[in-house]
């Protein structure tokens, strides 16, 4: 496996040293203001096409923006990432809310899950059909959860599925929408398409065994084929991160199946610093939901963002805990640039979770932050340092950034190089951005 | 809180010295047969009436037969727990299959889920009503994942839920069983009762607002209820382990809400040793699903196993990542013997997961696994040492174990101590079992 990092097009314009910082700061009960915060989205990891490029980025920048608008009225991190999904859900051109992917009986059925690094809880459904957004439904599972116990002490549950997720998301004051006005011309032509495929690759595969058509089938182009999940993290004016993820799931899935995106722990994860973390951290999972269940990768990036390097953790979380590489020398050429990096490494061990697979597919982002205190200046100006990350062993990954101090969002597709194989190769970009804040 | 332990009633004959271990033996790839291998099983953390205790052990006692019936005749971990779970699942007395609980519109719907060690596959079923034995269909997914990719590429689900789960079990041959059939007249008798209970709590708060009310409903007796989810885990003839889990759910459950049984590491897990793992290790949790949801316990038990001392791994997993048990002094009291240990250890944190539930209420059992080789009478003979252990801060906890050395099964049931609080304190047993093998 050859770690293939590019360079991130457009990067925060002043990175601060890392010797500016001071974990121990994140404890403090002061609670300075960041003006605002910062948001990082992704319109997923999978394969981006340069004629739609452009609104790829066009629905990340505006997802930004809605964040934004949200953090610098001085909405909470739960609420802000909410809003940037909402956003996401809504373009007919990603895999999540209007223009989902349809399932094998040509329906939609979305999955999403958010979670609040403040408060720890967490909010999903699964297999929900006819809401137009499923962010929506998970994030008031999360508010309702935090109200306390239901009558005759019911636990109020974090997880709801299907018909009777629905039903909630209605009780509760979220609008239905037809099934129908959700799927898009482009979603239902891509469903006849898959349908004409699978029949074809059936047809084909009737003379073999069953076992060898199974294996056989592998490689097809499913590999490098939609996987558009839609995720944002955020950090807001205090300090606290959340984390949310939604997706229409595989093309051509099964009815009922729930992908990564409602999982714990798999599609979202958002943790503010405490007695143990010196670190905030939130994540945003995307790709083969089967992939990023079994290896739990969410959890696992945020776990590793208590490292001192943020980068170098990330790049060893996605090669030991997700794609599966194994064997192959050390290689001699290991090159730093700041947030940008050259490696060829290779791991002894990858998952072992994911061994029989011959390609693993998936991409997050990844937001840390901690409080840092200059010298210079004055000791009483504050802030907090935001690093943020992507990386993805699809073909490509979008995202957009923005901070509420900037005027624009920023967005970029991550690419593999060409050449390279998905599923076997990674990527790996980001940046940093300083937020300051005075000393109340 | 106190950490209340109590004593095992029933211990296996022989403890085996812990100085005859031999850890690095565990990643040798010789499989000497361990004589066929250990099952523990429990039919739920909640509460156990007296009246019924008969019952529980006899169910537990079944189970156990099953498991090592398969054991014997050369079947691997992860088919023994599954029968295990069948004939649990099968009791009208536990919360699981047949007799399950009633969801808020008076039906049954059941999550269940399967972890092989072996493979590291994981199958899942949530919100599944129509069939009887649900972790057939949560075992059937794990096989066929294991088969590799479906037609056109497409990756096989790990989780199904809802009216998808159902249609899938039937097409791989699953049989249905009319939703009426599963109830029985306890489950259908209790649903009356808690429906009644419902229904006056909102009417005595219809005069108190909103928050007040949903505060002040935290005391009530579901925190003593029946919450009697079951589970298995097994360790084969050539130390591979498994585990399993199957619930109802909570009584009275909004419809669609999923438990953490059909949650990837909440409700079961299993890991063989391996390169990063000195013990094969597999845990199944019981209990109030959001509070094994949030707290990942069967994952987090199970990392526990690798360290030195499983008993004392378990006992700080269950403080330090289940309940919530802040402040208080450090006790000077601590006396271990062999498993049975008298403990008022109080942390200074418990699970920031948790922190504004007041009762947190679960149970495990888990087991660990790893060859040994004693020095008498010869080299040549190898085996395996089982340590087995369960947890609980419910008011009680049945189990049963056994070996397929064995003729009959132990059962348990497991209380707090009379005066003790569940949700605030816990138990802790277990015991150790020698399989002796020898090198082929």
């Amino acid at each position: 496996m050859e770690s293939l990092i590019n360079f991130a097009e457009e990067q925060q314009p002043s990175p601060v040293m890392t010797n500016s910082w001071s974990k121990q700061e994140a404890g403090k009960s002061e609670m300075p203001k960041y003006a605002g915060g910062f948001v990082l989205v992704h319109a997923g990891a999978g394969y981006h096409s340069e004629s739609k490029a452009k609104e790829y980025k066009h629905v990340c920048k505006r997802a930004c923006q809605r964040a934004v608008d949200q953090l610098r009225a001085g909405a909470l991190a739960v609420e802000a990432v909410t809003a940037a999904l909402v956003e996401l859900e809504d373009s007919p051109f990603t895999n999540a809310g209007m223009g989902s992917n349809l399932n094998l009986s040509g329906e939609i059925e979305c999955d999403a899950s958010i979670m609040d690094g403040k408060s720890l809880h967490f909010g999903a459904v699964g297999s929900i059909s006819g809401i137009k957004n499923p962010v929506l439904v998970a994030n008031c599972l999360l508010t309702e959860a935090q109200k306390g116990k239901l009558s005759a002490g019911r636990i109020p549950p974090c997880f709801l599925v299907g018909r009777g997720a629905h039903d909630w998301a209605i009780s509760h004051g979220i609008p239905p929408c037809p099934s129908e006005k959700m799927a898009t011309k482009f979603s239902l032509s891509a469903y006849k398409r898959n349908k004409r495929k699978m029949e074809m690759a059936e047809k084909m595969d009737a003379g073999q065994n069953q076992e060898k058509k199974r294996r056989q089938s592998s490689e097809n182009e499913n590999g490098s084929g939609c996987l558009d999940t839609v995720g944002a993290v955020v950090v807001d004016s205090e300090g606290n991160v959340a984390a949310a993820v939604s997706s229409g799931g595989l093309a051509m899935k099964h009815p009922g199946r729930v992908g990564q995106a409602a999982h714990y722990g798999c599609g979202s994860w958002a943790e503010n610093a405490c007695n143990m973390n010196s670190y905030s951290a939130a994540v945003s999972t995307s790709g083969c939901g089967e992939h990023l269940i079994r290896t739990m990768l969410a959890r696992e990036c945020s776990a590793a963002m208590q490292s001192e390097d943020a980068h170098q953790a990330l790049l060893e979380a996605m090669q030991n805990k997700f794609i599966n590489d194994r064997g192959g020398p050390e290689p001699d050429q290991r090159i730093y640039v700041d947030f940008r990096q050259t490696s060829n490494r290779k791991k002894e061990y990858g998952s072992p979770f994911l061994v029989s697979e011959d390609r693993v597919l998936g991409g997050v982002i990844v937001l840390r932050c901690c409080r840092c205190v200059e010298a210079q200046p004055s000791p009483n100006i504050q802030g907090a340092m935001v690093e943020f990350l992507w990386s993805h062993t699809t073909e490509s990954m979008c995202v957009g950034y923005m901070s509420a101090q900037d005027s624009k969002a920023k967005t970029h597709i991550s690419r593999l190089p060409p050449g390279t194989v998905p599923g076997k190769s990674l990527a790996i970009e980001g940046g940093v951005c300083r937020l300051t804040g005075i000393v109340d």
